[in-house]
């Protein structure tokens, strides 16, 4: 137990003193995650990039940190509620596990069964419950009434807050020349603790919080508009949040923190970039940084940023279709579509012309009704390039004997 | 400059001390990686495991660590000649380049554009010649003598190994109480230097390595075996060695080192895991140790093992297919076929049904040709599910219906 949650003022919800306890209070139960420079990744965005590897955590995101610090705050053998579909729900089920707490995870219907196994792997008791997280949410609350148990909010709570904010103390003591900060923002948990934490730092160190173009709720509360999110698919689902936190929103307001908004695709592309170049596994929500400094390279050029990599709970078939998609974007694997008379040997002539460019046939679709006549076959590859460049070249030696033949887009 | 090559006897070609002098020649060039505990592969495997990361160095692999420390032996702006598709390439161009020394590799005329393009970007001149690693090794020969260039073997070399040695120094700095260090073997320079830094420790430490069954050449040699390697593809490319060195194969077999040989499957497998669990990129060889381990269990039981993660260099596309082939494996991707009667409705039913048992469809192939009559059509799909027994029962809703289906092996 500790009262490291209780505000230092009503002013100031989170103090930095509060994350100063709270990292002391969850000293030893948390990774200390490696901060590192990344070289290659330096070059290629203009930046000095630091990456801090939170998808480390034994939860594998950065998670644990306000859970735990929130669940110290909670009387001993007391039953505890959490909603959520992801890395909330791991860390909260995880530490209330080594607290000797009881936890409820309440999760949306629809939540893949890796996660909803994983969470009770690591002893919380779950609870299927509403078509979304509003809806499971509101399951949460009755069963807080119900059963007595305390709510656990995943963001919006100076004891959370403050927990994440140790991320922000360990990066600056690990390397205090930081000029910025940059996360991803869903609630806005991580972001509020790293505005506070770095507000104490001897020099300025700007927080850029980052979300994606379909829920960009904070970038929408901080500039005053009506919420832009829309319900739907995302890559980075760790950040899909329709509606901010209060408490979170003030301090990103007050500190000025700037949440800028990237595509999807520069996610993707994040994703694939830190698996080939840096060898390591981030979810949609932990390669969101490294998508704004892609986006917005100016913003950040010259500037020693540290990138928050805040999680690596990614579906190994997302993180392989994103891998995939990676290679397409980059030109190196391309969708060739050839026209094939129908007579002996051409099949062959093609695969031929194909391996005399250098380039590597990995996938192969011969139908012989997509044609455009009845004596004519549609043939479709997969061929591994160097760059699109390379591929072009291929599509010209195709070409140059006569074959109809084009690149197609994915 | 240095003389830490030197053999300090003709009896000991690589000595403790040379390590130790090597651990201080390449001092500050090199990574010194994270060893860390993995609490959750220790819990799947039965030994305390612990990860060295090899594979965060700049090159990807632990090879530039044997590369530079032979290289400082190299005259000032003396060129130099070396073969190697993979990582000594890399280890090479990148310390040559920082050394100020010209460098010259030969690959074989098969090698992958992007090993070329990576191996020129790091600053070495790339030579294609011959069909595979023996006629490239051929050509390089032949140019060190065409060119007055000197020959940086892969692994036959004191230098090289007191390079690499420098690795198990390391790790025993870092976690003293290690009972065994397992490495993938290729040609054996890593394990060779492993065997000589691990004997001047204060208590007994086993060096054990690890071939796949395809290259399980080091292991035939220690056995006076002849060689059963066989060319052809593994997933571990970069221990695709057929003749293992002279040098190498005799401190191996001087400090008892055992070699265990284990499937393709098992590798992949491995890869997979460290993927999901450790959120870490290795290719085939980085990931031989945890397939040894996953393989032969009682081997390791309660030990406290160090697992060397040698390197990361794998093709995203392999990578990518690995990851879908471990689902597949784990039973959670399953190849669902069921016979649908030319009526309509027939496909909604099989999808809701699916969906009732909370599976996921992930793709879909309707073939109306590959079927067993004019009147029926074959549906084959895709589903992701939590485990095989998951499936079974996707596939028992689906019979029930008194439609005809199966699970299909990959």
């Amino acid at each position: 137990m500790t009262d490291s949650s209780v505000p230092s003022s009503p002013d100031v919800p989170v103090s930095l003193d509060d994350i100063r306890r709270a990292g002391e209070a969850i000293h030893g139960s948390l990774e200390r995650t490696p901060l590192t420079l990344s070289r290659t990744l330096s070059e290629i965005t203009g930046a000095t990039v630091h990456l801090k590897f939170e998808n480390l955590q034994y939860t594998g995101s950065f998670k644990g940190r306000g859970a735990r610090h929130r669940l110290l705050t909670v009387a001993p053998g007391h039953g505890v509620v959490a909603m959520s579909a992801g890395n909330h729900a791991q860390g909260v089920a995880h530490h209330g596990a080594l607290l000797g707490l009881p936890t409820t995870i309440v999760m949306p219907e629809n939540t893949p069964f890796v996660k909803v196994a994983r969470t009770r792997d690591l002893g919380a008791e779950v609870v299927l419950a509403g078509a979304d997280v509003e809806e499971a949410a509101v399951r949460a609350h009755e069963l807080a009434d119900e059963r007595g148990l305390e709510f656990i909010h995943p963001f919006d709570d100076p004891a959370v807050i403050a927990g994440q904010g140790t991320v922000g103390l360990e990066m600056l003591e690990q390397e205090p020349a930081l000029d910025m900060i940059v996360t991803a923002v869903g609630g806005g948990g991580l972001a509020a603790g790293l505005a506070v934490a770095a507000s104490g730092h001897d020099r300025p160190v700007e927080i850029v919080g980052v979300q994606t173009e379909r829920y960009p709720s904070m970038a929408d509360e901080l500039a005053g508009r009506a919420s832009t999110a829309r319900a739907g698919s995302t890559v980075a689902d760790g950040i899909a949040v329709t509606e901010p936190g209060r408490l979170t929103s003030t301090i990103l307001a007050e500190h000025g923190v700037d949440v800028l908004v990237v595509p999807e695709a520069a996610i993707e592309q994040a994703i694939a970039m830190l698996l080939e170049i840096e060898k390591t596994v981030v979810e949609g929500a932990g390669a969101a940084g490294l998508a704004a400094l892609m986006t917005y390279p100016d913003r950040f050029a010259g500037k020693r940023v540290g990138l928050v990599l805040s999680g690596g709970n990614i579906d190994p078939r997302t993180l392989s279709v994103v891998t995939l998609r990676g290679l397409a974007v980059a030109g190196r694997l391309n969708r060739l579509r050839v026209e094939l008379d129908d007579v002996p040997g051409r099949l062959a002539l093609v695969a031929d012309l194909i391996a005399r460019e250098a380039a590597n046939v990995v996938e192969v679709d011969h139908d012989g009704l997509g044609s455009t006549g009845a004596r004519s076959t549609v043939l479709e590859l997969r061929i591994d390039t160097l760059d699109a460049e390379h591929a072009e070249r291929v599509l010209e030696a195709i070409l140059a004997e006569g074959l109809r033949a084009e690149l197609v887009d994915w």
